[in-house]
């Protein structure tokens, strides 16, 4: 359910308007070093701040509940917690009644059976992915020396970010963009046949992120669209090693030690000024909707932090099972 | 590693070349109908013949080795075992020293060390993909009256399906392809926030099957390019219809009762007659090769019945789960 | 790791000294009514404060992280954090190097290389439990109208506590004793053949309770003595019923609908103020310990109300995927 | 549900007169040496035969059908079928009316609507502990240099073992018995605290076999009536070695490195051929019973290499989370 994860376990908790959000971390090697101000740097990149993000912001201060001491992990689960702040209710009550468009509020009505906490999305707020973003971190950490990069590749279609975003603001709209992710020197033989295959994992962690649609590795669709002799990466060397990469580092669902390289999409953010047409879930009037209060122009902005976290905390249970870790902290 | 599931939760088996391959189901309720025709039509479909497909032909008749009785499930796990047939085991020889490109050859000899079956790609091969069928005709039964229905839109990126994988052939290349699968008469409020959000499960089931490089959901990446008044489907009745569906039905990770559509990308098939470089695994040395043997031109053909089953199994969990199935054959 | 339950899930945290110890819980239905003063009386059965019990005491007041929203679970997961009070951290310092016989001080050291939270046994310590209680709560809400209650049937083998457990206190000694617990007006059918039998998940977690050393169900020990005659329960309508219950109310790990009976054995306290021989852990030198600080004379004292949350919430779990559960909160 | 494990997973499948019974076993490391023969000692030690064990019997040969190729494991699922031979279905035919006091048939009636194979027990016949049996002989070559050994300790409360039996024999009634376990030069360091303790998986999985009533961990119940002066071990060295036994090796749910001990409760047999009190499930009558057929006097006779099989599968698990596992057959 909340879960994920075999030897690296990790549940996360919270609701937009709860107390709090979090997550447990299960599995993190007793001694890796974890300091709060580890996780600054990523915590702060998920945060809103920047032209196109929402106005709610919050300090997003991990608080260890356990699993830390003396500034480094002790084995025990690492509880974290992040308090909910600046949470501005009221502009919620109508989502009681009055689903948005493109949000999880009818579904989560219907699977509820309206008990759901209806106030910022509850627990389908994307504020649920900072404690993945917490995750991340300790996964990054466990991973290393691979190195996991996420960035905004396009918005709304077209590279000139800015410009996109800047105009779908003038708009009182929203849009979608595309998140490229690549994660270098990773070990060979990560992955499982089947199930468990890289892509297996990594899309079902991507996919819980709210708003993504879809995701592909390497060259992804375009495969579906070449030739065999055109789309096969000619080994060069003993160690794998291929020419081209369209398979994005990955062949039968285990890493061939190339880059592993995917793509996800993001759709625009649901919330929009503009006028929608939508119904009354009580009364099953139509009725038009213009969300108020503060949201993103574009999600994807703030996503290549999350969709690496994602990606770190895959290949962190992965290199458990495969026993790869290596344990250099113990020299710090 | 090689089961899935939570409630239906199934395991396959099988080497390519090894004696069986098969799959073992638990969670099928007591008293579903199970006649080994009830397999014939989606096993048959799964099968090669047609042109595009490989010559290598099997009866892939199921043999229950438990769980069924007087032509009915008896609650304990159905185990089902197929016969490998017609295998040429000779033809992959070669593949213990000269990984092919685009297999798992390399992948897999790192992985185990050398002690994998190479023959036939092993475990790595399509034809585990028997039992994934098996397991889905099982579970299209349980879903009822939902109904899955997957076929190949593209092939080669053109909907000249016929044209597209007779020129391959010809010129001893492959192709890929794009299967598009819609799911009708869902009911809403299957799937759960996060890690089993109805994408992230049929995503991780999806990259389960050989060849799959991306999978999108609704109008997937398109939505990437889309601005949210455009993406956001207008809802239109209190049931929570919606006017157009580029959600692919599910929003917050939540079946919305509209239908559930996805597409798959499927890469050429990696075995090609074309001569193409690669390298001694044994000694280094880079060298050509030309794939003799039995291959598809075009995998993606016999596609759509295996994606079927993915989604029937994923969607069969979420029902038990959810406590939808309906026990309407005990009134047969 | 530190999750259990297949469709109720529990994930537990926390250490001794740590700021928090807590549990996240999903699967609740949504719904369910939830409020602080539903866990009170719970919390303080676990609670010390009886004599024989240690003198640490702390407020345990639950505090709502996410999950409940106007009094009632909303199908998010609940996740709850308790304060750790009145800890006495000096009281530990020894345990970084001397190892307390009959507590994990010795194998956390050896697991953890060291890095393990030393204070107040950590992770290991019965601290824990609180979080298992307060789902225990949880789940024997959601499994009316069946009951569980546990008690102490024996302390240090006597069926006078009282004065077994003064004896040992007089002493500076410490004592085990004997716990029965019982479920009533359970449905017949819960529970799996093999590894998920009602025996095999009870006794999963009643085994994770720190100092429980046995478990037996319905005449258990016993039943090897006997024989077949004597032993087997006959049953007496069609129904079910039987005549009498060494089967303890599971045959072939489903529950027959007669009571539900299991004994769980608990060790002393291995925290004594009498003098033990014992080692120190990085001279190798052997040496003489008496343990300060507060301590329970006989921890089965404060065991009924946590062995009772065990069988709640593993029963909560089978109900779930049974479907058995009555919402019959939905009438309040 | 049918399966057990993290990194060492087991799926068992089967049903007394189905065709066959069989397992698969994944985290097989690939290079390990498996040849039929390796099976035959502890398949003939779970083999009916001697006196007190029942007149079906079996060849029990081991077909493997994927997972072993030139003599050792693939890194594939292990998967191994057994045919179920010599059933006489006819002698069960009142069953499906008639529920023999002890056995499942009437909580299998209830759990599965009737549909169940009610011949022989179907799936809660011991006849499937021969799939457990063979996942043993893996896992026991896993875990090596470590050794499992089982022996029955007591049948009916007396170690004079075949009076017992031959007495209960002519009496036309069964007998339980006592099982003992001890694993020896095991690594410290194994289990996790709480639900994954040594004794929370062990317990899981001994409980999977059916006529299993209680374990108790060391000393067990005796703990119970101790004092903790007496019972905590004494710890004579660095290396964790103690004085005494009374943990059975394991602290906090993790193994200690002193040998780990635990004892079994089987209950007797529960088919007899004495007379006993039943109802009619259809028509509610009360009626008796002489259970015909072939029947174990005490299947604990048979016991002691299914409880070595379960403790080993734990232990394998374990140790390949651990990293334990010691690839010398890579030496062989």
């Amino acid at each position: 359910m909340n879960s994920f994860g075999r030897c690296f376990h990790i549940t996360i908790f919270g609701e937009s308007h709860a107390s709090n959000v979090g997550v447990v971390v299960s599995g993190v090697p007793a001694g890796l070093p974890l300091k709060p101000d580890d996780f600054s740097e990523d915590l702060n990149r998920r945060r809103p701040g920047e032209a196109g993000t929402t106005a709610r912001t919050e300090t997003d201060t991990p608080s260890f509940m356990s699993g830390v001491f003396n500034g480094r992990a002790t084995g025990a689960p690492v509880a974290i917690s992040f308090q909910n702040q600046n949470t501005r209710s009221k502009d919620y009550a109508f989502t009681r009644e009055i689903p948005r468009p493109g949000h999880a509020d009818w579904t989560a009505y219907k699977k509820y059976g309206g008990f759901n906490d209806y106030r910022g999305g509850g627990q389908f707020s994307g504020r649920l992915t900072v404690g993945l973003v917490a995750a991340g971190v300790i996964a990054k950490k466990m991973i290393r020396p691979a190195a996991v990069n996420a960035g905004l590749a396009e918005a709304g279609g077209s590279r000139d970010i800015d410009a996109a975003v800047r105009n779908a603001y003038r708009e009182n709209d929203s849009i979608g963009g595309l998140i490229e992710c690549r994660v270098q020197d990773l070990p060979a033989g990560l992955g499982e046949p089947f199930f468990d295959s890289v892509e297996s994992c990594i899309s079902r962690m991507v996919f819980a992120i709210p708003g993504i649609k879809g995701i592909e590795f390497g060259s992804g669709f375009a495969c579906s669209r070449m030739h065999g002799s055109e789309c096969n990466d000619r080994i060069i060397s003993r160690e794998g090693q291929t020419a081209s990469n369209h398979a994005g580092g990955i062949n039968g669902g285990i890493t061939s030690g190339n880059d592993l390289v995917f793509r996800a999409a993001v759709r625009p953010t649901a919330s929009i000024s503009k006028t929608q047409k939508t119904v009354n879930m009580q009364t099953g009037e139509l009725q038009t909707l213009a969300v108020k209060g503060r949201h993103d122009t574009c999600i994807a902005l703030r996503m290549p932090v999350i969709i690496e976290a994602a990606a770190a905390v895959v290949l962190a249970d992965f290199m458990l099972q495969a026993q790869e870790i290596k344990r250099i902290w113990e020299d710090i």
